[in-house]
């Protein structure tokens, strides 16, 4: 089989983790007789720097072109004082979400054996584990509604967003967490704020009608208030969360943060046709970048994701995360997972790399 | 000085809690030479019961005659079933904001001494404490911006809402996020999503012009995922967070669950002419009602909210403060806050009532 990957690096760490993910795919190319080839485009701040914008029309027709994009991380202090549209995060996943209707986004987060100390929470809860997925819808809701502006002037000078979500956007997204649920603990959480917004009020009801095809899928409701409360204190009571896209920005970042270790995130986002941008979950990191320390458990992740969701290539995926699990369960782990007092034994960036690629 | 005091029980745990507030308010009267007032008006679940809705007309009519409206809770599982604009929660409170212009939201939230285990967050984390207030708009945003409602038929059927924020709405919010601060760590923190949302970017705007006026007081930017996640993290770091609605709603739950002692978390919705809605932050508790068990701590710290902030009694105010953290610190609580070995220590509702009225 063979396949055409674009490679968005981007910023800050994001080539220094993206050269790992390379070298893992290499391996899994020559022990499963693929052939993966890859064009780097660049995006967020390096394209601004380069071309003048975030996402250049060339980076743009490439990923048309491709079966899938592996993103690594875009932005940095150097765009920061940009206005927002022009800024490299914004700039870049916003107008490529739109663009390929990447509606669907899964944002996988356990907490790892052997880790629960990196997860901020109390050690009785992290001792119980957790294992959330959260599914998001991607490109409705109050990121995209139409009308968004700003009119009237002086102290009446007023700006405005529309949430909008149709039944048809809504039943989509739902099935795919129905499904994910299946292969699961058969345990979905819708989140909404049905008491005070319409579109979580028509949310509730077709999330209601989706789940009458899954008869052995519970479904419970809950207000993104509780949500976030409830997920500090009993975290491993979520399966599957489904979540619009904002409330799922917010809450996905809460799980992230639960986990303790974000290097280890990544993150799916797909559309109807199977094509998707698999990225990292933390961001770019500026201030580690191009120390040879940062983690590049996720971008390999990420490639992990894309194997499986958008070349059909499940075997693949699951060698490249049991090979994950194997580096993390006999302590091979970069410096910001260990404590203080074992950083001496820290793996650099490479050596991850080197040792997944291997183990795969 | 003499004054007139709409008291809403509602549902629940509201009136056993409440009793216990109007203990403490008659040392209060006593002490303080007041003469304080309450004629008690149904509201939420009993008010349906009673009258057929949530906010019934003498309840309204009341309140109006009042200078402040003490609130207990509402709700439970007897009108769950009801439409959402039907429910208690949201039947009786958001009309309450909406008449009487409740634009303003304190809520104040820290983790007590000796309560550092009730917090869900990891030991070396909350041993480094947290006091946190949340500004948050409350009569504004997505939960009043018209329009809203639905549309379109089958498939295309869509739910909308309207984001809304104008100039006079943030700057108004914001000058009373930095005169708290004046009073506090001198820092706001000011959340939104300005990668987003419109109305961010103007809040962004507002918010920096008010700053200027406040020399005095670091101001500094927070998106809302990241909020969301920092605050798991380094809560001590944060002082003021000034919120919209939404994310204030959100935000302000997450770090009441990270005290781990909801019981003792109230919160002040005021206009701008000083009248305001004083409650406990946590919800009715059906599940404990009517046991003598619940922690009327909460109430409590809301009558000190109202004498403090609509009847202009500073003193009487922290005079209820000081004998709540007598209580607290001398270890007089109620069960939920005690480990499991220690139970039978638990003072009851009554008990504690009698307590803090007595300190005062
Ligand atoms: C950069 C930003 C627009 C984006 C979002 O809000 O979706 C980011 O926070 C994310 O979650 O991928
Ligand atoms: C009941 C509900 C409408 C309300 C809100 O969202 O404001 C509640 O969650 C709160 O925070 O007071």
């Amino acid at each position: 089989m063979s396949y055409q990957i674009a490679v968005l690096s981007g910023d800050g760490i994001g080539p220094e983790v993206m050269a790992e993910a390379r070298k893992v795919l290499c391996a899994i190319e020559s022990r499963f007789g693929l052939d993966i080839n890859y064009t780097e485009y660049d995006v967020g701040g390096i394209a601004i720097d380069n071309h003048g914008c975030p996402l250049p029309d060339a980076t743009l027709k490439g990923c048309e072109a491709a079966d899938a994009i592996l993103f690594g991380s875009v932005g940095g202090p150097k765009w920061e004082h940009l206005p927002p549209n022009d800024q490299p995060e914004r700039g870049a996943l916003l107008p490529l979400r739109g663009h390929f209707e990447l509606f669907c986004n899964l944002r996988p987060a356990k907490l790892h054996d052997g880790l629960e100390h990196m997860s901020p929470l109390r050690s009785d809860i992290s001792a119980r584990g957790f294992d959330v997925l959260c599914v998001r819808e991607l490109t409705g809701g109050i990121y995209f509604g139409k009308p968004k502006g700003r009119q009237g002037e002086g102290d009446d000078e007023e700006a405005f967003d529309t949430m909008r979500y149709s039944r048809r956007e809504i039943s989509r997204i739902a099935r795919i967490a129905f499904e994910a649920a299946r292969g699961r603990k058969n345990k979905v959480t819708s989140v909404d704020k049905a008491n005070v917004l319409a579109c979580s009020v028509l949310w509730r009801q077709v999330v209601e009608e989706v789940a009458k095809d899954f008869p052995d899928v519970t479904l419970e409701h809950i207000y993104i208030d509780n949500a976030t409360m409830q997920l500090l204190r009993r975290p491993d009571e979520f399966d599957v969360m489904l979540c619009s896209n904002l409330f799922g920005d917010i809450l996905s970042d809460e799980i992230a943060m639960l986990t303790g270790s974000m290097g280890l995130l990544s993150s799916a986002s797909m559309n109807s046709t199977g094509f998707g941008l698999f990225e990292p979950a933390g961001g770019s990191a500026p201030d580690i970048a191009g120390q040879g320390i940062a983690n590049p458990v996720a971008q390999i992740l990420s490639a992990a994701l894309m194997l499986r969701h958008s070349l059909q290539q499940e075997d693949a995926a699951n060698a490249i995360e049991r090979a994950v699990t194997k580096a993390l369960s006999s302590g091979y782990l970069t410096g910001e997972l260990l404590a203080a007092d074992k950083r001496s034994e820290a793996k650099s960036t490479a050596q991850m790399g080197d040792f997944i690629a291997q183990a795969v």
